[in-house]
């Protein structure tokens, strides 16, 4: 593509910074605020137009004290200063911005001197709640720091009206789509509500980018939405919500538009995806040609992730061995020693990036073997790692467990062999948390921690595995309930606490 | 005093605007937002050089995402603008504003245009907390849009550095203090351990301007401020934390100095002095001369509040009458039709002044008297009054309690008679939040609503009034539990719930 001039856009493209994630970890606590800081660095020295954002910018809902301060600072520090912007907006911003305050861009506020201005969406992390259906976004808008866009009112259907932009001779529409629930979202697409409205004159003179934030991989039939849904008008998609970087884009199969998923600019779970180098981009638009220049983030946490099957070295493993335990153990030292190297190899230099690596080594240890005392195994890591509580992870692949149906009888349930038992537990708490997430959205508790937390327990195959769980995913409840606040959310706590007392009786009785 | 002139310092004062307060309420939900706005027009209107508040701007020490966005909007709506700012400022900022990431005052900052820059110290209610001892006005000091000062670090020694501002040939040399807790404070004074530092130059020349957000009046033996500990050198002390509004400068009867008591912005306890009219005060201040304008607010909800003693009217009440229940509510009824017509007559015609007054009529039934009941009584005022159900307030004045030793031992504590127990049950709590006000701040719990809620349930006499108090308190504390956060407060609810637990425990065991 071409030289930047002034017809061409420079837009800095992230998602998923997820400020705050961990903030209570003396040693990962800090991880997203470095990371956000060095994203508006790079959007600075790059001389952006704007920067575009894909939605959980904040890891929860009700961010804290610390997060929206860190924020507003880093925002403050590097998106205000005497650097004109280059572009113009043709649209209607009081249509554009409609929910806010301040229904205006921020760099024509006169009141405010911004030199970058931010436009994001929301993700489902950061999305508006409450009666007054405020999400954190709107205070970052309030403080006139960043431009909220892409907001629907309506439940049924959609019509998104783009953010018309104009620099020289290059005009981009910008759609944007806050985060919805997935399947309310593919139902409103499969009956035709979704429309994006399209500039009257000239409608091919226009570059169309659209950012969202929804499932893009398929988690059942209707968990997500499918590429083919969107218009084939779009040039480009920046889809947020996925972790894993793909950000150079890529041609749907079907219809002409492309891709970008930038990826989270932060390892929350511990899954192969997060392992992938973490990328920004920088955008270059000019007329109808776009050009994605990848940069690695220097300050993101590095973190390795590798897979052992013990099954597979029975010249090195033989469960009939009395000492086989300790086989396992030095054999996944020798591992995570070498991870380490890789980690510390893989570091770029960046002062500002964090020292000890995350590490992670899943243990298939199907076949009669018996995992050994994480406990231990943690303490040797505790100064050199900065995940020591969960650097192993045993779990059984091998011999595929087969699902069953739900018994909602916990009588039936506790007499039962161990492993059928866990099973339908898992299934249980998963059938619980899915239908109690249509009334209430509690996507903080369903979509992460728990399949990895049922996963572990079942794993442990221990006979008190469903005490645990339930030990478990009280605490899990309490921290929650610790986090939410209003009426709606409160009542669900009180279901929720009483859903697993009763459990917890159950089990008790038995 | 002067016309105001280029010498004039022309200062908005007010304190305790308690955003945020009854927030969820469907009535009075806004009432504190609306008269932020209000206090910050009649700044505007007046062509204010700053406005002054003297802490507790937010109701809750963590405010709501609504609270914090609706503050954030009032004041840039209000505070930012062309209107130049016509002082300067002489002392170090970085060192008045050495906790801010921006130390420096909004006003001079190059990427905000402030026309009214606002001086705020935290009150008790809104001061910092957590790890990183952040506290709600840091998120607007961040922002840009309050200049958040007074900060102490030491909790042994404070040495407090004015602010030195100049406007023509008048100086003021602004002091803050930041909320702390009383005892502590006062042991600091006594042990003089509080130095306020003064310009070298021209020491007499300046105009002395403290702030403080203590208790003035005496709640115990070292439980609040005696202004004879403040330095004589002060011309005028801003006194926050008191809710009566005595705005009109008094002069302290040891001292020279003066003390204006400007009071909270909205009712926040039914008690006489918030009762009183609420007023905010336009300071000028010319060489060493001021003179306070006292400004009624006009979007305040009127309050009234009457006592009425059954026992003073013997030729009404009979307590052998079997209908005198029925006299007695009819006679409240009379009285609280005139209350009504009075607040009805107060209303200024400001039309964001909300309708409803709230109403308390305070029946001191002593002498043999039954109580009727509060909720037919309410349910006749629903739509009149802003506060239905605590529109009656039943106590026994006469034959005062006597108080006795506190003894720990539940089981003796439910076997005496009922108002004995009551008493006791009375200081075991009180005693109790006292010593765990000391190790983590629970102000919220104990400051507000305990107080009242025990004379309540003691006023009460009935069999059943410790375990409605221990009820209460649970749900008091539960209510707590989801608004705060850090761990050391979250050990801290923890510890609170098993107390009631075993409290309740003990109960059920007798």
């Amino acid at each position: 593509t071409s030289p930047d001039d002034e017809d061409t856009f420079k837009i800095l493209v992230a998602t998923d910074i997820h400020l705050g994630y961990l903030e209570k970890d003396p040693v990962r606590g800090n991880d997203t605020f470095v990371t956000f800081n060095e994203i508006l660095d790079h959007a600075q020295k790059n001389e952006v137009d704007f920067v575009l954002l894909g939605g959980d910018l904040f890891h929860e809902n009700k961010p804290s004290r610390k997060t929206v301060h860190s924020c507003l600072e880093s925002l403050r520090k590097y998106c205000m200063g005497d650097r004109p912007v280059q572009f113009e907006i043709l649209s209607d911003q009081a249509v554009n911005f409609h929910y806010s305050k301040f229904p205006w861009v921020n760099y024509q506020d006169e009141n405010l001197n911004i030199s970058i201005p931010v436009f994001s969406i929301h993700g489902n992390h950061d999305d508006p709640t409450g009666a007054d259906a405020l999400c954190a976004l709107d205070i970052l808008s309030c403080a006139g720091l960043v431009n909220h866009f892409g907001r629907s009112t309506s439940v049924e259907k959609i019509a998104i009206s783009p953010i018309l932009l104009r620099k020289g001779r290059t005009k981009i529409a910008l759609y944007g789509l806050g985060s919805i629930p997935d399947e309310r979202l593919y139902r409103m697409f499969v009956n035709k509500q979704v429309t994006m409205l399209r500039p009257k004159e000239d409608e091919d003179s226009w570059f169309n980018l659209f950012v969202i934030h929804q499932n893009r991989s398929k988690h059942g039939a209707t968990n997500y939405i499918p590429e083919q849904f969107l218009d084939d008008f779009i040039d480009l998609v920046v889809w947020g919500h996925e972790h894993e970087c793909k950000i150079t884009p890529f041609q749907n199969e079907q219809q002409r538009f492309y891709i970008s998923q930038p990826g989270s600019s932060v390892v929350t779970s511990l899954s192969p995806g997060e392992a992938v180098k973490k990328h920004i981009g920088l955008l270059h638009v000019k007329g109808k040609k776009m050009k994605m220049e990848k940069i690695a983030l220097e300050t993101v946490r590095t973190f390795h992730i590798e897979d052992v099957v013990l099954a597979d070295h029975p010249d090195l493993f033989n469960p009939d061995n009395p000492n086989v335990t300790q086989a396992i153990q030095a054999f996944c030292m020798e591992k995570v020693e070498l991870m380490l190297d890789n980690a510390e190899r893989e570091r770029l230099g960046n002062p500002h990036q964090p020292e000890k690596p995350i590490i992670r080594l899943r243990v298939d240890y199907a076949g009669g073997f018996e995992p050994f005392s994480i406990y231990r195994f943690s303490q040797k890591y505790m100064h050199r790692v900065a995940n020591p509580k969960d650097i192993i992870h045993f779990f059984r692949h091998r011999g595929q467990k087969e699902k069953k149906d739900i018994d909602l009888n916990f009588g039936k349930l506790v007499s039962r062999p161990t492993e059928a038992m866990t099973l339908r537990v898992e299934d249980l708490v998963k059938q619980y948390f899915q239908t109690a997430e249509k009334k209430v959205q509690l996507s903080l508790l369903t979509e992460r921690g728990m399949g990895e937390a049922v996963q572990e327990f079942v794993d442990k195959e221990e006979k008190d595995a469903i005490e645990e769980l339930v030990k478990f995913q009280l605490e899990k409840t309490q921290r929650f309930l610790k986090e939410r606040r209003t009426e709606a959310e409160e009542e669900k706590i009180d279901e929720e606490v009483i859903f697993f007392l009763q459990l917890i009786c159950a089990l008790c009785k038995e």
